[in-house]
């Protein structure tokens, strides 16, 4: 067999970039957030809150703050009344969606 | 902004390939065994119990048997005494290794 490169080195480290992907995306509710934002483009919250099923407002509240910080996702809040705010995605996770694609393409192939 | 195919139009739904994808190597563990195969190519079982840094008997045990069940770890039992096992990754998991390495990409170049 012809040796790729390492998948990873390091996966236990913290300095491995697969882990650090998997931490800032992994788990159900990211990348649910991550694909409803994607198809929307723009959302506001409570849309939000309706299209990702079953999540908590406090699930969701804290999603979308570590997803901000880790700049995922631009939050911006309107000054009306009431308070208006919406999400979308960065450049950086539009970067992403590619590879989510492809991952989602060999799950469809693979995994009946 | 141009729209490209729909990462995922029911990500909520157990039909969503992204989806079952996560279910079978998200979690820390299980990508770490994937990495750890794919990087020795074939494994004991005790070799990879040392490898994969942290992972006690149960998790390591639930976790391959699921793996080998999704068709992506072959296990090999040897009739020798005492008995010995070994693991390599189905051409199923190899497959999916390359778009792993891209998403590892991505992590080190977006997340400093």
């Amino acid at each position: 067999m012809e040796k790729h490169e390492s998948l990873c080195g390091d996966i236990s480290g913290e300095r491995c970039g697969l882990k650090r992907v998997l931490d800032i995306i992994g788990g159900k509710w990211k990348i649910m957030i991550l694909c409803v934002i994607d198809r929307e483009g723009t959302i506001r919250y409570g849309e939000l809150k309706r299209k990702v099923f079953g999540i908590t407002n406090t699930m969701l509240a804290n999603s979308l703050k570590e997803m901000e910080d880790d700049g995922l996702v631009k939050r911006v809040q309107y000054m009306e009344m009431p308070v208006r705010v919406e999400y979308s995605l960065t450049e950086k996770a539009m970067s992403i969606v590619p590879i989510l694609l492809e991952l989602k393409r060999w799950g469809e192939e693979n995994l009946k």
